[in-house]
Order: C-alpha cells, then structure tokens, then sequence
C-alpha cells in the first residue's frame, strides 16, 4: 500500500499540477499521510515494518529473535512492493513496465546513505526512549521532510525502491539505479546503528 | 457539513487557481482539516459515522444493535449530504444543479473499490485494537492521502457521492456515475471486512 | 499576534506568489500553525479566547462569571488586534491605512454565519465532551478549513475584523464591511448556541 | 540537521518550483516536518536545544547549572550549522562558498526580534505549565507560521544564521547580515524572558 500512495500520488500529481516542485509537495503531502495512517494501522500485528531495512536492523539489534522471521518479512515487503506499484497503474489505467528514470549520480547516493540513516535513527532511539506510540507520525514527518531536504527525494527503502521499478511514471526508479539505491541505503543504516548506539547505549525498553 | 467542507473549497479553488493540481491541493487539505474536526466533534454522540458504508459495517459486525437505528443513521447521511451541497452552493452565490461530471471509467472504479477497502481498514483497525480516540486524525489523513492515491480523488463515501450530484462545480460528480461509485464503495467494503476479519480475527474491543 | 500572523502571512503570499489559490493556502496554512500555537499558549492562563464571540458565550453559558471581565477581555481583544497589524505593516514595511477591499455581499455574510457557527460549535463541543485538550489543534484545522469552504475566507472574529481594518494588504477589509460582518458573526454565535444545547444539553463539564 | 533540512530543502524547491512563494511554502513544511522529528529525537538526551538563544536564556533561567555546559552546546550548535550547510551542499551538488544574499533591513531586523521573541515565549510557556511534551510539534508549527507573517521568514537562531551563511542558494545569508541578525536574535530573547516572567511568574515546573 505504500508503493501504491507513493506511484499513485506521483501519478496524480504529474498530470494535473505542471510545476515540478508542486508535484514533489503533492507527492510527500499525500506519503505523509499514507505512510503515517499505514505504520498507525499495523504497528500491533507485525511491528509495521514495510521496509526491508527496517527488519534487518531490529533482526541484528534484538528486535527479531529468528532469522527465519526477517527473510519472511522481507520477502513479503518486496513482493508487496511490485504489487503495490501494480495496483497504482491499474488505478491510472498506466501500463505496468520498467521505468526509465535513471537516478543513480554520486549525490543522490550520498543523500540515500543519509536519509536511511535519519530513518532509522528515528525509529530505533523512539523505540529507545520508550516512545514507540510516537514511531507512525515522525516517520511519516521525517519522510514528509527528506523528500525535500535530500536530492534523491528519500526512497530510503529497498522494497519500495524495487515496487517503484517497475512503473514508468514520476515516482519511477531505472532498474539500473535500483541496487546502488540499496547498497546506499545499507550503508546508511549501518550508520545508524552506530549511531544510536553511541546516543543510547541502553538496552531496548520497548 | 462534510460535503459542504468538500465543495465549498473545491469552489474556492477552482475560482482561485488556475493549475489543477494544486486545486485538487487545496481540496484535499481543506477536507483533511474539516474531516478531522468533524469525526472528533460528533464522536462522543452518534459515533461520527457520516458515512453509510460505515453504518452498514457497523451493522454488520455488531457495533450496532438495530436495523431501524441504521437506516435513519443512512437516511440522516443522505440528507446531510444533498443540504450541504447547497449550503456550499449558497455560500459562493452558485447555482444548485446537476452535475456534468461524468466520472464513471474502470479505473475510476477499481479506485474506488481501493479507497472504500482502505478507508473501512483505517476505522476497524484501530476501533479493533482499542485505538478509537486515533479515529479522527487517521481517517482524516487517510483521506487526504487517497484524494492523491486513487484516480477517482477518492469519494468512498455514498451520501457524500449523492450529495455531490447536484453542485455543478471542481468536486461534483455526474448522476448517471453516482450508481456505479456507490457499487464499487460498497464491494470496498466488503473486501475490508473480510480483510479485517483475517488480520485481526477476535471480537471488538471498543 | 493572530493578526499579526493572518495579516503577516497574507503580505508574504502576495509579494511572493501570483497565483491567488496558491495566496490563500499560504495564508491558511500559516494561520493554522499559528493559531494552534497561540491557542495552545494561553489557555492555561486566560483560556485563549482571542475571539470577542468566544467571550460573550462563555459569559453566556456560564464560563465567565462576570460581565466586567468580559468586557476587559473584549476591549484587549480589539486592542490587540489593532496592534497586531501595526506590527505586521511594520516588519513588512507597508503603511498601516484603512483596507481597500469591500467584503459584504449577501454570500459572504451567509459564509461568516457559518464559518462562526462552526467554530463556536467546535469549541464548545469539546469543551462540554471533556476535551478542552483538543481545542487548539481542532480550531487551528477549523479554520484552516474554513478559509476554504467558505466564500469569505472565515473571519468568524470581531476583534480580528477590526484588525485586518487597517492594513491595506491581501487580508485587509474596508471598513465599510466591518459592521456587517461582525453582526453575521453574532449570528453565527447565537445559532451555534442554539445547535449545542440541542446536541448536548448536559451541564459544563470542563 | 536542521540546517541541512532548511538548506536541503531550500535548494530542492528552488531548482523544481519558479513560484517564489511556493518555493518558501515547500521549503516551510519541510522545515515544520523536519525540525518538529528533531526535537522529538533529542528531548531526552540533551533537551533538543538546537538554538544558543534557547541555551542562553536555560542557563539564565535556571535550567542549566553550568556556563561551561552552555558554552559547549553553543559551540557544538555552531559546528552542527556549518557542517549541516556542508552537507546540504554536498547531496545537491552545489559548493560550499559565502552566500551573497544580503537580508539587514530594519524591517527585517524587526521581524527577527519578533520572531526568536516568540518562539522563546512558545518554549518557555510550554515548559513552566507542565506541557514539555509539546514542545516540539508547537515549535515546529510556530516556525513553520514564522516562515510566513515575519517578513525576515524567521531565522530566529544564530547557529542557523551562520550555518546558513556557507551556502549560496535560497536559504542563504550574506556574513555582512549574520552580525545584525543575530543581535536582533538577542533582543527578541530578551523581551521573551520578561514576557515570561510577567505572564508566569511561578518557578519552573519541568
């Protein structure tokens, strides 16, 4: 579902505004909410996850206790991604293909590392200070804000990354660009990880 | 007052900017802020349906008792519905009419079915999981993001769909399109029944 | 400082964007920030009426005990609005005159007349439901709204009125528009009045 | 990170948006977004100061005990505004280098005193009745406002201010305006902290 607010929001946005910034404030106006509502709304069935990343941190850092778990979550994240995406192209009756928006330059690389990095620095020293319950609507402001605080536009997620593949439209990724979108995005939140760990060396009180 | 919210500031929008994005941008904001104010304000006396989908759920798994309590609480919709469309009419000195807006397209309709499932996932999630209070802001936000998600802009709303029809103005939906939308809101609804039926099987926790 | 914030916010958007839809977001968006924080502000000093209406129905209803506070409230209230746009003309460095912009016409006093019906509605339904803690965030969306589903951009403020009287800016009123709409206004307040008693008859519960 | 935030994102609606006003209006809610998750992260570590006036004033007041303690977070402040503008740079691809926009007017210089005046007031309010907790969203949304009624669009913190001064693009500062900016800075505190004391009086309460 978040693919699906991310695509089809672009969508939306590219065909009725001409600006380009416009479509961008469209676009993160409408994640904001999405995202907020969707974290909101699975936070006490699966931990609300969506992103791969997410996982594989709370995998290392105690959150997850079995391996197995993770894969599965992870594995779910990206095949709910491409549906995603799917499903937005029905709703704007766009045809499902590969984009054609190349978008890895050493900037936007930069900007991935340090947009996974402030993602996952929100959610773990949340998580820390024991303010899980404030984790959907600072994630969704965080990303609300690294749209346009980062030159890549914050995808900050390998399962979105790959769903927004496979749609060419405004919130389109090259598959080209995809893995050097997600090798970005593991080096941030590596960075996180120590980073937090400096910050708030206590252990979890979730 | 919800349909006044809708039209009213489509009106103003559409008489003030002339990109159409950012019309459908100052529509959907507009709707998130009155949306949100008005579940909150009637939450603690009828429950802030204003929605007849909502009520037919509601029905459905129990959260009301009595058929008759439900179909004055669709009749009271419907009527709000036409009544604030020609408060909003009235407001900007526009005539009260027929819609010419044909919205009705497949995709139009598969949008939806998505945004009625989605919006009815929002309310029984958190009423099921003993997050009422969230109910006003979420459903809001949701709103707001599905004006930019979905390709219909997201009516999911029957009484609202017929109190549209008749304000030929930026938010207005044709007669002749307003059958459809109802059928493609209340087949939403059931997949989000059964959905939630899946992800969170045990009873109410009001 | 609300005049100030309305009439600031609104010389901004004029100098800075051309299209007026895009104006009045601006000025909406920031006047819902700062009425928020305002309200937020004061309420646990002088309840943060700010509003000459809020004043005589909470005399009215039994939130202030005497008529002399009341009036030394008001007279502050119109006071600081006057000074809040001299303050506004002044970081602006725009001259403070009488407004240019006549107002009053039949649509836009109906507008004011339920732009001040709503917001009393608003405040005084939470209030009487237990939840004083959400009024500063739901006025602030009110209004924000509000700006946009009604004709006349929502003044719904005597004090506020009489303030945007001298600045002959994007939220200016000629003074000529002054009279009538504080009397729609007062309209507004007393149907509200009517409308709460009805909804929710019980006695304060603060 | 607020820096690169206010930078970041200045720069992103400068290259995407023609709209001045729209470019502030981008480069506002990001920085409402961005700086409202900032606080919310470091509340408990250090007490989310960003800000030297904010230390300034704490240390004044009574909530820091130790100069040197309040002479190492302003140095730390300033060293987080340069390195955020390197940053912001860095992911847009732009040099670091003296900005050339020159921003003193004694209208401006007006509109920063008003501005660091109330958002120490906000602070300072919110702390001294019990409230910390919302101290972040109502200063995000106080800044946000700030953007738009003071003419200056509110820097309203001298490590900003400087950070700001290294980078040439929209949200740049000229170094010939830091030094006036940021004694404006000063007396806007000052007149809070009187503000404060005359409005409530009582000891602190954190």
């Amino acid at each position: 579902m978040l693919v699906t607010v991310v695509v089809g929001s672009g969508i939306m946005a590219q065909q009725l505004s001409t600006d380009m910034g416009l479509q961008l404030l469209e676009n993160s106006l409408a994640t904001f909410f999405g995202l907020t509502v969707l974290i909101l709304l699975f936070q006490q069935i699966s931990g609300s996850h969506l992103n791969p990343v997410v996982t594989l941190v709370e995998r290392l850092v105690g959150g997850m206790d079995r391996t197995g778990d993770a894969a599965a979550y992870i594995a779910a994240q990206v095949i709910g991604g491409l549906l995603g995406a799917v499903l937005a192209n029905a709703m704007f009756a766009q045809p499902t293909r590969w984009s054609t928006t190349d978008r890895a330059t050493p900037a936007h690389l930069l900007a991935e590392v340090v947009a996974t990095a402030g993602l996952l620095l929100v959610i773990l020293m949340l998580v820390r200070t024991g303010r899980a319950a404030l984790v959907a609507p600072a994630v969704g402001a965080y990303i609300g804000a690294a749209y346009w605080f980062t030159s890549s536009t914050s995808f900050a997620n390998p399962a979105v990354t790959i769903g927004r593949m496979i749609t060419d439209t405004f919130a389109g990724i090259a598959p080209g660009s995809v893995l050097p979108y997600v090798c970005a995005q593991l080096v941030g939140a590596t960075i996180a990880v120590a980073l937090v760990s400096a910050l708030a060396p206590r252990g979890r009180q979730r």
